[in-house]
């Protein structure tokens, strides 16, 4: 077995053939980070491709703010395993036709979202190429790693933040419409919420993840992972501001805009049924874990079909 | 300082800009691995990113071996650290007109020479783009790291292995003609060094990199990491018996045209005066450390001028 249980999807089917192939030369694949131990000390580590016109846009974003998105969402994935940051190694491919002062744009929002997190950029590298892309690895430590597959029936579910801003700047930029200032700020410059997760690692926590593909992919993956089944009450999800609006042009109600969200950066975590919440950061009690499979969203009492965000559609 | 002085180019002197644009951001950033202290060991860890049509042509090689020497590119600056490998992660990107196939049959490259060093596949990204590309991160661990700095003064320079195997295929293949099946080899399945480096770290070597850019290339880096001069005897290089065509195709002395090709991924070393040489693997003395700067390449008695491979250019 090399590869933990994942949600459907054609990416994660991929994922599954990749992991049948390399066979015994892989380690478990599929959580946030991979976890190595190293003389007592507990490794994580995770790499994050992010690529022009798949993840990003040049007329949304500053270089500045591709290198911090970019790396926030791979220091994100050191977040979801309760993990702290030592640093960030950044491969950047860049089409000949640009100024050489755009790796340096592009590094110094790299550096910035490395240091926001207490780590430092390790290394890097960089070549030509027709389009421009970023992959960032992190490296960091656990104390307590908290995977994907340990949600215990009778558990409840909890989020960080609010969800649905990035959605929101994102829908506003596909419809031709400037995105709400707080919304452009949850896309360009999402902040990984690992103080959130060690804490969360700390109290107790039994399954974590990010949210990169959004509520609605990420949850069918713990509830694989972990062999039970989730009720999520959307009516409990904790809303960005901005989604009201831009839930409204797309016709949908602002919880399923905001569970169908990607890339909120947010913690999706399972607690024990004693933990009281906090008021350290905002948690939200969204759902809890019963026996079965796959994940059962409900709101208004009525019961509801979503499906995630495919990062490769 | 944030970045160990480097050789000349228009490569190096984009990572010097991103390295003043850290500042205090980034960790020493230019030697072949960054190292970092966890709990008494020491992690060296290397990102390194290829790019179809700028590191390699998908119809010289197959999905396989483009997967493998990538991943041994990479892994070759652990080599180079005289690290030893843990793991590797790799993020992958391939065109949507590609079948998934694609990204497993890549991934059953980079899982080989993983396996090869002793490490395992600790973890991916995947995503479609318009150019394929792979980053490769590994993550190793080295008792005793030898940077690029410590050459001394009377110390010599010794090289692994033989030069000028990949860049015979590659010349060959610029030029219409059929690599001969052993620089075909060497371009498509090169070894990392590892043991070779562990071993060399062990006997005392002051100084060591890998051979990524050729010796031309790299020779200046250790001189400038070092703040020595080296004298290099172009005669003493160990060569690949499939230089000799090609060199006489392209107008160079056999020697020249191996010092000056990239990406054999042997070692380049300084080891002190007293060190005898070995029988364990192949190593060859080829020059030694002097006062003052550069390097200075003699042939026959005469003075030549050599500069390195520009992977931007």
């Amino acid at each position: 077995m090399s590869v933990i249980p994942l949600g459907r999807g054609p990416e994660f089917d991929r994922i599954r053939a990749i992991a049948r192939r390399l066979g015994a030369h892989a380690a478990e694949l599929g959580d946030d980070c991979a976890l190595v131990d190293v003389g007592g000390t507990t490794l994580a580590l995770s790499t994050d491709v992010s690529v022009e016109g798949v993840h990003f846009q040049r007329d949304w974003l500053s270089p500045q703010e591709i290198g911090w998105r970019a790396t926030a969402a791979a220091l994100s994935d050191l977040a979801g395993m309760g993990a702290s940051a030592l640093g960030v190694l950044a491969a950047l491919v860049v089409p000949p036709v640009e100024k050489p002062a755009l790796f340096a744009a592009l590094m110094e929002g790299v550096g910035a979202a490395a240091a926001s997190t207490g780590g430092k950029v390790l290394g890097g590298d960089l070549s030509r190429g027709d389009a421009l892309s970023l992959t960032i690895t992190v490296v960091g430590t656990a104390e307590r790693p908290v995977p994907r597959r340990g949600a215990q029936v009778g558990d409840r579910l909890w989020v960080t933040g609010q969800l649905g801003g990035a959605r929101a700047a994102l829908e506003a930029w596909k419809g031709g419409r400037t995105p709400a200032p707080g919304a452009r700020e949850r896309f360009a410059k999402p902040v990984p919420q690992l103080q959130a997760g060690q804490w969360l690692a700390r109290q107790g926590a039994t399954a974590m993840l990010d949210l990169s593909d959004g509520l609605a992919g990420d949850a069918a993956h713990l509830a694989a992972a972990s062999k039970v089944g989730l009720v999520v009450d959307i009516g409990a999800l904790p809303l960005h501001p901005d989604v009201l609006r831009e839930a409204f042009a797309v016709g949908e109600t602002p919880g399923v805009f905001a569970a169908r969200g990607g890339e909120d950066f947010e913690l999706l975590v399972a607690m024990p049924r004693t933990f009281p919440g906090t008021d350290e950061f905002p948690l939200s009690c969204v759902g809890d874990v019963h026996p079965g499979n796959g994940v059962a969203y409900f709101e208004d009492g009525f019961e509801l079909r979503l499906d995630g965000y495919d990062h490769f559609a």
